[in-house]
């Protein structure tokens, strides 16, 4: 295992990203940098990058963190009860980008690693990532095109990732309260290792290295489609959803919150306005109809996952 | 235990509030009742009575539910684990709600009956309840106001009542992630049963009665401040703590969301409009900073209670 070249892979996939999304933003992002002494809960450091207030990116942040801590909490190891406690190293990229334009999907991004040290055991190395989307204004075009994206990402690691990934993140991103979908998903992995170290590695650059591609062509399409209040409205509700998954069901976010994370720098996710209204429905035959009955269901975009 | 007189309890108080909130108000509240019938993980009913859009109460509801379920969730049982998984009957009433004008405090208030049916042995029955203020241009007044009345209620059941209830509160609605609490605290009490059942019936009762009288002169002494856009916009921004409050903390919440309650009851506790911005701070000297400064710290409103 050597951190320092999965830290070096992170920290320049997110200085890509945030290149990328610069240009197509025309104005820089903030940068925020901390670092927390060793003493505490948790040791390490981190760069935020974020924006509040552009033209295309009403709110966004991409955080990189590399952490060390005493204890793991409990999110992380729900399903590995053996390192319950172990002192911890995690590093990832995390990104939330929610659009001004209800036209252009939020969009969430994560790659991570973890690796937990149990006294007296070897190391237990893993690896996490994915990409999920979340319409307000579904175009099934771009739905195919995010997924074909990390269909083809993944496709040097076996033909069983995309598939296997594709259905954990419909699982994954689940609002099990309100029996939905947090968006037309993506993939979803954690708890990786079956492919050894550099093969687990690997396969995570090669989903942190396809963000760009899945994403931005969906963005540079949309971003000019004219809208109005109604509009805004509606994604100001469904923004709604986002924040509840996050706060209620989030492993990343409550792992974060529960382990003394920087507050601020986890809660980049939440959107810059959101609204919440009694039992509302959208009208039959509308366009905000179409989004629970078209998109927000489980489907096979790609015609080849099994059923 | 009679579980019946309970019930009888809860819906008077939630109609004597109601209309006192509706002629404060000046126009009706909606309601919205539900039934839950016998075979599923939940059975029982409820009637949620609500307002949007109101001059006085932008967003609020006030929802009595009794509920009989077959297995206790995990979120119930923390202080009682002989109890997990037991069958279960719910009754109570909790009420959110969120002024428009931001000098005006939002409230939450809640009483509830808790059984727990484990079998082959007797039922276990405890009281819940409780209110709290959250301000966000604090009055001093109307903070001693609010406690007083508590205390007031609470004082025919011993002196140690409102001490301890005081001091639970401010444990319990407190933001671990931002070491801050989540307003000016009021009264909180749970698993009660210390003065026997009519003692503690009787105790929860004093609590509900005391709402109105908490509450709704703050409301009338506020309701006629100015305010323009900053305060508003400040409100907004204050109000996502009490969504992170409410999704990540609040055992009702996380009670009513894992035992399949109903989703659009429970989070009638959401405001209509919240914002969320990076790391924001307010400038020395203003009337946000002493929000920070004089209210949102546990403080001995009533000069009376042990350090």
């Amino acid at each position: 295992m050597n951190t320092l070249d999965v830290r070096h892979y992170l920290l320049g996939l997110q200085g890509r990203i945030i290149a990328a999304l610069e240009a197509e933003e025309g104005q820089p992002f903030a940068t925020d940098g901390w670092t927390r002494e060793p003493g505490g809960k948790l040791e390490g450091d981190g760069l935020s990058r974020l924006i509040e207030g552009g033209d295309l990116l009403e709110r966004g942040g991409c955080n990189f963190s590399h952490v060390k801590g005493k204890t793991l909490p409990p999110s992380a190891t729900q399903h590995r009860p053996e390192l319950a406690g172990a002192p911890f190293e995690a590093l990832g990229v995390s990104l939330v980008m929610h659009p001004r334009n209800p036209h252009v999907p939020t969009v969430h991004m994560n790659v991570r690693m973890f690796a937990a040290l149990p006294a007296g055991l070897p190391p237990v190395t893993w690896f996490g990532g994915g990409m999920d989307l979340t319409p307000y204004y579904g175009v099934e075009d771009d739905a195919r095109h995010f997924h074909r994206v990390n269909r083809d990402a993944l496709a040097p690691f076996g033909p069983d990732k995309y598939p296997r990934f594709k259905m954990w993140c419909d699982e994954y991103f689940f609002l099990k309260h309100r029996n939905e979908p947090r968006g037309i998903g993506g993939v979803f992995f954690d708890d990786f290792a079956a492919l050894g170290f550099e093969g687990s590695f690997s396969m995570m650059r090669a989903v942190g290295d396809a963000f760009i591609s899945a994403y931005l062509p969906i963005v540079q399409r949309r971003r000019t489609t004219p809208y109005g209040e109604a509009e805004r409205d509606f994604q100001a509700y469904r923004r709604g959803r986002y924040v509840e998954f996050n706060l209620v069901f989030d492993r990343g976010t409550l792992f974060g919150l529960q382990s003394g994370g920087r507050t601020e720098s986890i809660l980049m996710s939440m959107p810059p306005i959101v609204k919440w209204r009694y039992d509302w429905k959208p009208q039959a035959g509308t366009p905000e109809a179409k989004l629970y009955s078209d998109f927000l269901r489980p489907r096979d975009w790609l015609g080849e996952v099994a059923a």
